[in-house]
């Protein structure tokens, strides 16, 4: 509503301005709600998840400039659900109230190459890479890294989406028309032996929190599990969460984010720990948090944007965080039957596939084990 | 919406019907859209603290025939968050929906005659009590069961309001007459050492879970603190799960309910456990739940009223639940900055006494005791 000064708490009662109607949008705003805040969706959808669990719901595209004013105008935060918030979105946004994480932070994680060179910037490993913008960027890449290697868009992707595996060079065409000549990078192959994410906050005075590390199983590329703890040594875990917190720090970041790290075989040359890339949000791999701590990753959020103290990222409980995609959905009613498991559904009626349609989370506790 | 087999359970997507739009219904309300359900809220206020957490909200009274009709003709079950739902509402609604817990046990439950005749008539031991219409019952009654005494009105009475402690029989005519008129019930003193509480749930297919018991201290007759596990012989807080099995039973209850039990001290003559009262509805005294379980008091009563399985009990954490009542809200701040401690707020602007703003859980893991 009016400029804040942007270390002091939004009290009880402020609104809490959300982009995007997805789920990630539905758990901010119940987790907004759980605090006595006030949420405002916008999203171009006329019905949506989020809106049908919000106070208000504004209809808009991200394009509408007079429509987002009005929106940051009525609320005291605006934060965001999904990372391809438009850079003019953020910023006509910006001008009339705060945004959280910020459009640096957006604008670094939208492209893959200004992702990759601003965590190498930081002395942070990632996957070998080359911007891509010609066929011929693409072979002398391809001629650098070797193969396997991945083509991808620089902006856009998702869940494998505006991705191609290169296996052999003479594919290198076949890959390049196949992104029909977006901008791209190539990323090398990292022989990686498992996925795991860091879930952290950042608040506006620079306080940090992680949570445990969780370790992650895709199929077909789509957020599969989540175990937590992942098994993996307590001093690469620790490393793991510095490197979050060297990250936040150079975004001077404020929100939850979600990083992915490859973790390579022990005798690899240099650190074992190699950042895949991250969400400037809450993220998929964090759901476990709503059933095993008592501050889940989407109340952390609200409280860091809100400039609330950070809540405890301590963990009662181990868990296994499951995906319900497209049709998965269905066997709600087992899963609901099953003891120590949570069920969270998203209100979504169409269960497409690849539709993430619900999560379940089981919880492991510590005295049983 | 339609009439449904009882016994066959909602899908997600169907609609929960709420009346009453204060701090419970809020939280029922969250906990039907974590199961994938949508909300609609039925108050006499145009807003309110679960209006603004739900997809839908009817501003109407709850004697307007025509509006409650529509209200049930657009869900597929209705419950409350209150137990003085007028008995005409309860059946004007009935006529179009399911109403879970079923009219019986609003009726019973709204009337501290009929409830402790119905308790007694279980086996159930209460405090001793005597109808009271005429200043001769009431003198009558206090010659039998002595003072002091509390002439309670036998409805509308919550939160210490409708009752008059009597200390000499000689104050018999001033409670009278404090009381107006109104039908009335003389209670004998009962010398308890602690009050607990049962909060419990009954499914359509007779199922039934209950969570730990909670010992209550309460200030100004408002619940100020519940504490898990009551410090209790087991064997006792069996029973008093029992007893409170025993009731639901009775009324074919469909629910959650919460049981206050008076604990009378070792050596009395009769069971130790005395039903004090009960609330068709989730409990004050079950907030801790959310916290320290994986399935809460909100989650599992809408289990129970759409034929969901009901979730497990199972309690993670240690907790003490403290109730933020008038202007203790403003303490939010430091009971977010506090460890281990889950801070609920209700959305309420005007933090009046005795009004119940918000209130925190603390949890106690149970490797740190």
């Amino acid at each position: 509503m009016t400029q804040h000064n942007p270390l002091e708490a939004l009290a009880p009662g402020s609104t809490v301005g959300i982009l995007g109607g997805g789920q990630l949008g539905r758990m901010l705003a119940q987790a907004a709600a759980k605090l006595g805040l006030r949420v405002h969706i916008y999203a171009p959808e006329e019905t949506s998840p989020a809106a049908e669990v919000s106070d208000k719901a504004t209809c808009g595209t991200y394009e509408d400039a007079a429509s987002l004013t009005a929106f940051a105008e009525s609320v005291d935060v605006v934060t965001y659900e999904f990372e391809n918030v438009p850079g003019e979105t953020a910023r006509i946004l910006a001008e009339h109230t705060l945004v959280r994480p910020s459009p640096k932070a957006l604008a670094v994680s939208q492209d893959r190459l200004d992702e990759k060179n601003f965590l190498t910037g930081l002395g942070i490993r990632t996957a070998p890479f080359a911007p891509v913008d010609t066929l011929q960027d693409l072979e002398e890449a391809l001629a650098k890294l070797g193969t396997p290697a991945i083509l991808k868009t620089r902006r856009f992707g998702y869940d494998g989406k505006g991705q191609v595996k290169i296996d052999r060079s003479a594919d290198a065409k076949a890959a390049f028309d196949a992104l029909k000549g977006a901008p791209a990078i190539l990323e090398g192959f990292v022989p990686f032996e498992k996925e795991v994410s860091v879930i952290a906050a950042r608040a506006p005075d620079g306080s940090f929190a992680a949570y445990d590390v969780g370790e992650n199983d895709h199929r077909h590329h789509i957020l599969h599990t989540t175990t937590v703890p992942a098994a993996l040594p307590a001093a690469l875990a620790d490393t793991a969460r510095e490197m979050t917190r060297t990250l936040m720090d150079g975004l001077d970041y404020v929100g939850v984010i979600g990083v992915e790290f490859f973790i390579l075989p022990d005798g690899e040359t240099g650190s074992r720990l190699c950042i895949n890339e991250f969400a400037p949000r809450v993220h998929n791999s964090g759901h476990w948090t709503m059933d095993a701590c008592l501050v889940s990753q989407f109340e952390q959020h609200i409280r860091a944007i809100c400039g609330w103290p950070l809540g405890s990222t301590k963990r009662h409980s181990d868990a296994v965080m499951l995906n319900l995609i497209g049709t998965d959905v269905e066997a709600w009613s087992s899963h609901a039957a099953t003891p120590d498991r949570s069920v969270h559904l998203y209100g979504k009626h169409d269960p497409r596939p690849g539709r993430k349609m619900g999560h379940v989370t089981t919880i492991y506790h510590r005295q049983d084990r």
